[in-house]
């Protein structure tokens, strides 16, 4: 597909495979490079908002804007077409309706959201969540990154002002309706031989920390009795999370960052944080009390200590069903889909009409080298974002 | 203790407390210039060998030298007398006994060894086993350290030949016995309650990594069902290894390094490393046969595989018990204690008559901040050290 091939080289993860671009880092500045160009190659107005997203207006910017668009940024070592697909399709779709001499009556807009994945601070949608005024702009300042910098240094590195992010009134004011297009993260459209799909909702979604802190100590001169290692109550959480997420209907709990201080082979850790992402159409936050309460047992059992931190939280989003039905009439009843991902339409979804468009992806895999779409199954998704657009904006 | 005081600001680790000092990184490479300095300011003839380890000589370099010595590279975030204790103990050994108008029959070298604690390529006293012959100089030259970089090219870039690398006839040759001073690692000194201790054994001990593989996907649209997710074996792996060691007499095992790839909160991992360090006085290898044989079940378990690779083994080790009643004799019967630390005199021991010294550690804490001893015993042990010495080479 042009758009992601001319994107290709850019933030290839040479140690994991696939693509690492976390925001403000040279790769996803070469992306809202790259993008910014594309956009003004169209002849839109581009600005970036005070929270860092990108928008590219077709027309004066204004209230009733029928906006699409998705994100840039990636997980670390994830695949190509996760956020990057919905912004080409957008651009496509947009030289669609301009071949066709579509002229829309309501605004039109691109946006590129900043911190989707939460890759490098944690918070996933946090371009969206800042927007939308649903995380507090001082707890975001002072998020770190795994270096240890903050949110606001990182802001300032960028060139932007950390001190105007937050709930953006202007920015909203002009949504009238969002439309996310994305590669299907799971395999609802291979089951059902069908190449596109309508989103119905998105699971409810957190991310916590648990950090276990013992006695750091000589892994060869601590008898095993005399250990507080860290590294045993982590190692239970694992397993309980994946039992209380199999006993939750429709639950998912995945630890897939842990990490040990100070990290050392021949070294007892002193401390361990074990990152949670669970997600549940229902009771993400009953799943996280249950293990929460195990957490404290298994540390109690190892003379340790357990602190749990929320680091975000979404409640189950259901899009909009009237604008979902709009869209099947247009796609020739496309089927509808819940997905497990979490997506920066599901936080607009709580202030505007919105959908999410999904493109068959036949491997079934994301966030891994391995997720893709077919060059037939994008431009299908392109041109029926380009109907969606012109019914919405027409 | 004025020689620790003088190293005090080389390398300390603001993230994880202590010290991070790790072969030919900027820390380490400052404290073989602050050794090189001291020695010449003493006017001994400093030379740094083909493995990188350095020699201070006290008169002619020759065969039948009394050797003392130890290493200045840390774990991360360790301790301030882990290997720094026993270099700087031998330079003082050496200034009471100039004081004294001492005269040496035998020649007289201080050694420091480098990458005694495989901090950054993984084996553990890797200068010294160089200098033995224990590890094959191909193998050493392509270990990595977490950046991916080679031995051979750290080397290069720290201005040494790694084509040069291995068993070292001369050095060897030299060698007429060897004691190494260290801080105690455990509590065996404060149980006695005495300030030193001699060492009689040293427990078999090695490090594999167990790679376990799975498919890497995302964390909310991946079915319970749907999943390889190699934190899982990981984690039964790292209770698994407790029971064995808590099953084996004397057993230790440790998981202190655990890697996930690629390490994103929303993203199943696509393997995980898990770096096992196991010691026993008896059995080791069986131990990890053992787990292992775990290891294959737990990674099937999930979908997943498992490879596992020795990266150090050097079996348990009885110090020279002639060389051990000697120093015992001319320090007052101080106590022989047996030790789960792994150190280069361990390594010497195969080859040469080879002893060790204990100074007290009052918080039996090691490879970790509170690593300590105080000032009066650091100061008792440099006495006893230059009459050992001076027993040896008078």
């Amino acid at each position: 597909m042009s758009g992601l091939n001319a994107i290709a080289g850019i933030g290839a993860d040479q140690r994991r495979g696939g693509y690492s671009r976390h925001v403000f880092d040279d790769a996803e500045r070469h992306l809202r490079e790259w993008f910014i160009e594309q956009a003004e190659n169209r002849g839109f107005a581009v600005e970036t908002d005070a929270n860092t997203n990108i928008w590219a207006w077709w027309g004066e910017p204004g209230p009733g804007a029928v906006v699409t668009g998705s994100h840039l940024d990636s997980v670390p070592g994830g695949g190509a077409f996760d956020g990057p697909l919905g912004v080409v399709s957008a651009l496509e779709a947009v030289d669609i309706l301009r071949e066709r001499g579509f002229q829309p009556r309501a605004p039109l807009a691109v946006v590129v959201f900043a911190e989707e994945e939460g890759g490098r601070f944690g918070v996933p949608c946090l371009g969206s969540r800042l927007m939308a005024g649903t995380i507090h702009p001082d707890h975001a300042r002072n998020l770190r990154d795994a270096d240890g910098g903050t949110l606001a240094e990182a802001m300032r590195s960028f060139g932007a002002d950390p001190a105007r992010i937050g709930r953006d009134e202007t920015a909203l004011a002009r949504i009238g309706t969002f439309v996310e297009l994305h590669v299907e993260q799971g395999k609802g459209l291979i089951d059902l031989d069908r190449p596109l799909g309508v989103a119905d909702s998105i699971l409810g979604h957190g991310r916590w920390r648990f950090r276990f802190s013992g006695q750091g100590n000589h892994a060869g001169a601590t008898l095993i009795d005399d250990r507080n290692d860290s590294m045993l109550p982590a190692a239970h959480l694992v397993l309980a999370a994946r039992r209380t997420a199999a006993a939750t209907p429709g639950g998912r709990a995945t630890v897939g960052r842990l990490v040990p201080t100070p990290g050392g082979t021949n070294v007892i850790a002193s401390t361990v944080d074990v990152h949670l992402d669970a997600r549940a159409p229902r009771g993400v936050r009953s799943m996280v009390d249950d293990l929460a309460g195990q957490a404290e047992q298994f540390a109690a059992q190892e003379g340790c200590q357990v602190q749990v931190v929320e680091e975000s939280f979404g409640d189950t989003v259901q899009f909009d069903p009237a604008l979902r039905d709009r869209l099947r009439g247009v796609l020739d009843d496309v089927p509808v889909l819940p997905t497990g991902a979490g997506h920066d339409a599901g936080v607009l979804a709580a202030e505007k009409p919105t959908a999410m468009l999904f493109v068959r992806n036949p491997t079934g895999i994301s966030h891994a080298p391995e997720e893709h779409a077919t060059a037939e199954d994008c431009e299908e998704g392109s041109h029926a974002l380009a109907r969606v657009l012109a019914d919405l904006a027409g």
